[in-house]
């Protein structure tokens, strides 16, 4: 019976790995409801001016922004592995959109829509492929370094697209930053300062209750529980402080400020995306980006907060739950959507314990879209810019690269070529150009492996870099370590290097190669080494291993090297071949 | 005095680094003089016809290839490293001119004539300016994997390429091999039976000059300074045998047998290449596989010969000197050359002992050209084809294959991709195709690395991986060693694998990471490594470093890391951890 009782528990966790949901709903406690309602409720202020904000960005009308914020989070709830993550419209996936749909499309236009909705469909489709074939492992080619000079990059470039909306002027969709900030600059002339002096009114209004709001409120003892709400509210009070504002005094006529205007009343529609093929061809690379890059901002936010719950994120799973939201987004009048990163924090923070919250966080949005749109219709387009420029400006980060730059010069260098790449050749080019340089300068640095002669520390049976340590050393005898794995990258480093060190000490006798950093040897490297060893032997100088690990042994014995060699000149620890070296 | 003496040593010494034949020059030992006129005739005698083979491979007249082997191989002798190199037209540079050259041109035209000079011109600057601007480390990248897959397919490739000649039947020059397979098969009914039986009774006499003749010449005693002139001369041979029979017997007429036809006498025209960018730019894909593929195959044998007589290669001067050949190619009517890989083991073998014997090999060949040529006249090409195809099956190498298969199964699989991709998409995108492969594979071997929990050897010492020995292992504290740097490409596998071990153990109370097999922790990994000390500081687990290697140690205290973990937790070696938290 008992067998039995975890066989059935065992079946269960299985079935709840494909369906997660089944893990929280099952197990729903009454005292995660307080939780989930408020953070619901803060994440749907937030998120309500936001969507409108990134569907302007991404060259689409304000209800597309709201549509995609309504089925696609329900649907992560189901499918996703995070409790707190908030799937929506975000800043990196609008800007891809605009980017990858205007070249095909002008923005606003129907078609540009079609193609949006295309797009999440193909984007959905991909990444469900690859959550369903294992691919989730590919994210970890992203270095750190590559993520943080992306998203700098991709910062400055979603905050300066919005410049137009801010001083009221048209500015054409760019691929360069360097392009853009030209075509700003010789538009400034022609800026409408109304326009301008709400949007830096909104900004300093959203600044203030980004920060030094909270922290007044903690000052003056407010409950925390209510500081959270307060201080997230600024978009929505930016939002409708400047709508009164244009719509009492009529800026939009007497002043020419750009207004949302319309949006349609009702539920999001049921949509079918195009099933043309020349259509897929032509999105592809975009839909393969923002596949890519979603899914990267979604489980970096997604892991951090799991991993401060104790909680488990599957990589697999989490590329089903985006894809099917994206789906969702297809058929509902959307645009690609992934988990974004500040809106996920503040639902984490507010209390979310589980997808109850986004539910909630959906609903009020789709209460939004039935009852209140014409609150809207005054609504200028330079608060929602400065929505976005708040947002994104805030990603622009130095200190990572100040950090990397004293840790690790390699590092910073990948950081700051795809910082530079993504500016002068766009998201896609750049993101590509980032990985590429992290693996290059990773492989470079194995090229030139660090090597060191050892000696003995004291009598004890340790032995250390003689260039670090006071160690005693025998002339006849070179023992050297050498700190990397032998593989065809540095096999001729390697060669060169021992030739030389072997030729500087002239008495020696014995050459013994501590393998305690070898972790593998390729075919190319065992070559190498067998001809170095011929050579030696022809010198007089015998060779011996010491420290090698099982696995590399495993292989050694395999292709009878060690046979060749002579299982005598192997030993298990570098004191061991010392003694019998007569070093002791 | 002394002092200046040895300054001036050294000036001489760092001057033959630029001119390496000063080396040999200034101190030509008169005993060398035997080896190197000995090593110099043979080669010329083997030569002769390669020389003309190749050049009809690369889809050249004949005596465009006797020109390439005067003027390179001399400047080669002046300029390169290697005493025993022997330069001048080969195989797999013949048959990526005729592929590179002949999109743009007719073999044999006037044209395709200037456009090999003007692509042994472009060979030659790329090699000298990557000489001089030190790039010989690109070489590399190349695993011995990738070599041997490379080598096996084009050697298919440039075989078959010759069965046209073989059965006298025309067909046009293809990218893929299976195209060609095809079309020789379609035209096998129109074989010319003369043509084949020539050929093939060339090979049988070559194949028994390669093994079987040297063995009977060995067993009957022949003095070796003999024995390898007359193997050697196996291909001069079925040249004058062929040419008799076929100008004796009229089979030109009567059997429609194709002859080299006229040879024009006197020595090699001073040619000036065509400076017209538009061409260079077509040419530069060719050039570029050319100046690399050339290299490898240069380098390759130069190191082999070099180790076997303790001499000393320097790959920058030797893409100097290869460059610089190939310019002296492109002045004197010649095509792109390197270095032969067979041409150079029999000159090293007959006794060159400097370059004096490519230097009398090339004023033989000057001799050849001046005055013998009309003896060509009726050689059939199919003897050429015959002597082509013996020397390229040669290389096709199976057992390297196997023996990468029992010693390393990703070694394996990246020659068998190189091998197919050479096959299918051609020599230059399956040389990049097999690159790729191998530093992908190498990638994703070290983003899976092997992770040992360890336990005490007896009562020594030393630290060993539990699932291999018999060790004592302790409930409170669990010691893992990971066989890998911490880099992003495995920070993610990392984690995952640390914390599932730690809920494996649940009195665990201590983690210990040895990092004997960590040759450095980039800035993704050091980021992981922090967040996971935090995580398990949460839950009571205290966190430890032992062998942390001196590079990665130094980078450690300059973020403050080792100041946040704190000094006591990091020690010198396992034994000293173990013991500190009661572990004897």
């Amino acid at each position: 019976m008992k067998a039995e009782g975890s066989k059935s528990k065992k079946n269960k966790i299985r079935l709840s790995n494909y369906l997660p949901f089944l893990d929280w709903l099952l197990n729903y406690h009454s005292q995660d409801l307080v939780g989930d309602i408020m953070a619901g409720v803060i994440v749907a202020i937030m998120l309500i001016p936001q969507a409108m904000a990134y569907a302007l960005l991404a060259g689409l009308p304000p209800q597309v922004g709201l549509y995609a914020s309504i089925l696609p989070p329900i649907i992560y709830a189901l499918l996703g592995t995070s409790k707190a993550l908030a799937v929506g419209p975000v800043a990196m996936v609008s800007l891809l959109v605009a980017t990858g749909v205007g070249q095909f499309a002008q923005p606003n236009t129907p078609q540009y829509v079609a193609l949006a909705l295309s797009l999440a469909l193909l984007v959905g489709i991909l990444q469900t492929f690859m959550g369903l074939v294992r691919l989730g492992f590919l994210v970890n080619f992203l270095s750190h370094a590559v993520i943080s000079g992306f998203t700098s990059a991709a910062a400055l470039v979603i905050g300066f697209s919005q410049f137009k909306h801010l001083l009221g002027v048209k500015i054409p969709q760019t691929e360069s930053f360097y392009e853009l900030l030209e075509a700003i600059i010789q538009r400034l002339l022609e800026t409408n300062l109304v326009s301008l002096s709400i949007g830096l009114s909104c900004i300093a209004v959203l600044f203030y209750f980004n920060k030094p709001l909270g922290n007044l409120l903690k000052h003056r003892q407010i409950a925390p529980n209510l500081i959270t709400p307060i201080t997230r509210s600024g978009s929505l009070l930016v939002v409708l402080g400047s709508t009164l504002l244009v719509s009492g005094l009529n800026l939009e006529q007497i002043a020419n400020i750009k207004i949302v205007g319309e949006i349609p009343a009702g539920l999001p529609p049921v949509t079918l995306p195009d099933f043309d093929l020349t259509i897929w061809k032509q999105l592809l690379p975009t839909a393969l980006t923002i596949s890519f890059v979603g899914f990267m901002e979604s489980i970096a936010v997604a892991k951090s907060l799991a991993s401060k719950r104790r909680q488990k994120i599957d990589a697999n799973q989490e590329l089903i739950g985006l894809g099917t939201a994206n789906l969702g987004a297809a058929f509902t009048g959307g645009y690609p959507v992934t988990g974004g990163f500040s809106r996920s924090v503040v639902n984490s923070m507010a209390g979310a314990n589980t997808g109850l919250a986004s539910i909630i966080t959906a609903l009020l949005i789709g209460l939004v879209i039935l009852f209140f749109t014409p609150l809207f219709y005054f609504l200028p387009k330079t608060t929602l810019a400065a929505i976005i420029m708040v947002a994104v400006f805030g990603l622009v980060d130095i200190d990572t690269f100040k950090q990397m730059w004293r840790y690790n010069k390699t590092d910073a260098l990948s950081l700051l070529v795809t910082f530079f790449a993504v500016l002068t050749t766009g998201i896609e080019t750049g993101i590509l150009v980032g990985i590429l340089t992290s693996l290059v300068l990773y492989l470079w640095r194995t090229s030139r492996p660090h090597m060191a002669v050892v000696g003995r520390v004291g009598d004890s049976e340790h032995f250390r870099n003689i260039l670090r340590h006071d160690v005693k050393t025998y002339p006849h005898v070179m023992a050297i370590r050498v700190d990397e794995s032998l593989y065809f990258v540095n096999t001729n480093y390697l060669e060169e290097h021992l030739i030389k060190v072997i030729n500087e000490q002239s008495e020696i006798q014995h050459l013994v190669l501590i393998c305690s950093g070898i972790n593998f040897i390729d075919a190319s490297a065992l070559e190498t080494l067998e001809n170095l060893i011929e050579d030696l032997k022809e010198s007089g100088i015998s060779f011996y291993l010491a420290e090698v690990k099982g696995p590399v042994m495993d292989n050694l014995l395999k292709v009878g090297f060690i046979d060749k060699l002579g299982a005598d000149h192997i030993f298990l620890s570098t004191h061991q071949v010392m003694q019998a070296l007569g070093c002791s």
